[in-house]
């Protein structure tokens, strides 16, 4: 149903090859992952994406690796299998160890449980916290 | 419909005053929060939830401001109001600054998005990620 | 930007009116709730969704407090604030004590924790589950 | 665990037979798709849910391609992958096209990011909004 | 918790006047929504995410009034208050009907409950949806 | 990316073997599933997860079949694979019958499908559910 298959370097037009080749270069890899291969179907959309991580995912008040903890959060989060390996591998990559790793998966484990139990027990919301 | 009202230091009994006890002395604050009085509704609940936050929570491989950062941005993507304020609140305690919090949203918005186009584009796990 | 408040016994259509006096028929009540005052402003949504939850909701393999509990489990899954107070109260209706509603919410936390940690994981499906 | 296995015309009920006889109808197919198979295994589901279908997905104020869409939408936010797949290609069989399908994307995307950017920074409902 | 309260163009700085005007203009309005006024907290966050909307958002091969249709689906799938008021209220501006939206709300509806009948089934994915 | 495979019993440390030991006690089976071996690359959220499972899903107000199946209702409407083959094989180990899981998934669904009516058509809480 869904555009088929990867649009490798070779098939790619300037204007995807162009994205693909700052994904590279910013990276400093050799291929780009399957993602940005399915999202060439629709290059505005593949430049747009590409240009708003580059930017999100920069270093900045939050080093590289706690943002790829945080991405990895939401990607277990919403049980997206594949942002959950990919983001898994850059967490690594950036420096995530297996401790880090498991005290973050005991985190957001912690955390969905207890945002449920907030919902079901209608917990309003401290004045406390809106000063 | 759900227990009605919070269980205030005052009329819990002595197994919820225990841990209440806990909780202010371990945060080191005066008073426990409306998810706390309202847990206290089921004792075992509120015991088990606490020593499991208390577990997790604890600074480890990761510290108190990156878990809470984590815990914000589970409960964000989940749209829990309550958890949002009270670990909102509980981040910038842990030093969670303005500049940090933007970049938080910044990552979890892009997560949020790519999640979801990940799973339209059916995109494959790619075999470097299972390396 | 939504329908403009409920749609009332006094201002509805017969076909609205027959619907609604089916649900106060067959749950012995005065009044319908909110939810079917506002489906009303769309007849056809409101008449399939009511016969739909009639048939679904009548006591068969499961008793009343049993589905009761399984739509609460739900709503407080998906943080749906009406729906957690609408079934919280028809559970209760239905013979769920305070005990039973501190069981679901504990089961409920519990599995949306052990979820991620699935998620997170990655954990193969076991053999013997397919069986 | 789930019922092992789709119910084929072969081996289902004249009940079941009755429904699979209108999808194929109503569709015009020569087989019903594994969704209506599995459903078999519970005949008042099938025939309530293939009815409520065929109600609400008949052309009306909204097109039949239109409503394939709004359903992908809904079926890449969940994550749901054989619902992503049978949707799309249902999308696609109503006249989606490539650059359609695209630009469903990037809204869906959009929308999945400023859904959590306005629940992390609780921006409150513009009174402009309940005019 | 959050930046407090609301950025108004009085107290803006002129990057993020710059944006205001955009949005102003763009979209003939005299004043930004909330949605806006709060992203102003994180000037970089707020001038990505108007020029991501504006991109995605603007008529091509979908129509807006369908753009804003499947941004509410999304919303309402999500449970996100601020977004179903807000982008109710541009669907509806956009040309949507009481009768479109009844017709949408219809197919959300069912496309969340047979999401999760095709989990519960585990249903396969059909071949024929792969060719 | 994830813990690469399971740890199994010869390879575990004795913190692992002991809780490895009392689920196999506890369950009265010879080996334990894939989620504790991979929880077991953390112990100590192997451990705290267990002992948290063991004392939530022990029959107190609620029989184990119940709570079997509202863990089935919270994994299928999360949509975690492992977790509903697991805990669809847990609660027909526990006395769940195919008329059971069919009128449990039908009540899954409606709630999944009611809970975004509510939501759309922004339906306020009756004050009767607040007494």
């Amino acid at each position: 149903m869904t555009p088929r298959g990867p649009i490798n370097y070779g098939n790619a037009s300037p204007a995807v090859r162009a994205v693909f080749d700052d994904i590279k270069r910013t990276r400093q890899i050799d291929d780009v992952n399957n993602f940005w291969k399915y999202l060439a179907h629709d290059p505005p959309t593949l430049k747009r994406t590409w240009e708003s991580i580059k930017e999100v995912m920069a270093p900045g008040a939050l080093d590289a690796v706690t943002k790829e903890m945080i991405y990895l959060a939401v990607s277990v989060t919403n049980g997206c299998s594949y942002c959950i390996a990919s983001h898994g591998a850059a967490a690594r990559k950036a420096g995530m160890s297996e401790a880090m790793f498991g005290e973050l998966m005991a985190v957001v484990g912690m955390a969905n449980e207890t945002n449920r139990l907030a919902n079901g027990y209608r917990v309003p919301i401290d004045p406390a916290f809106e000063k």
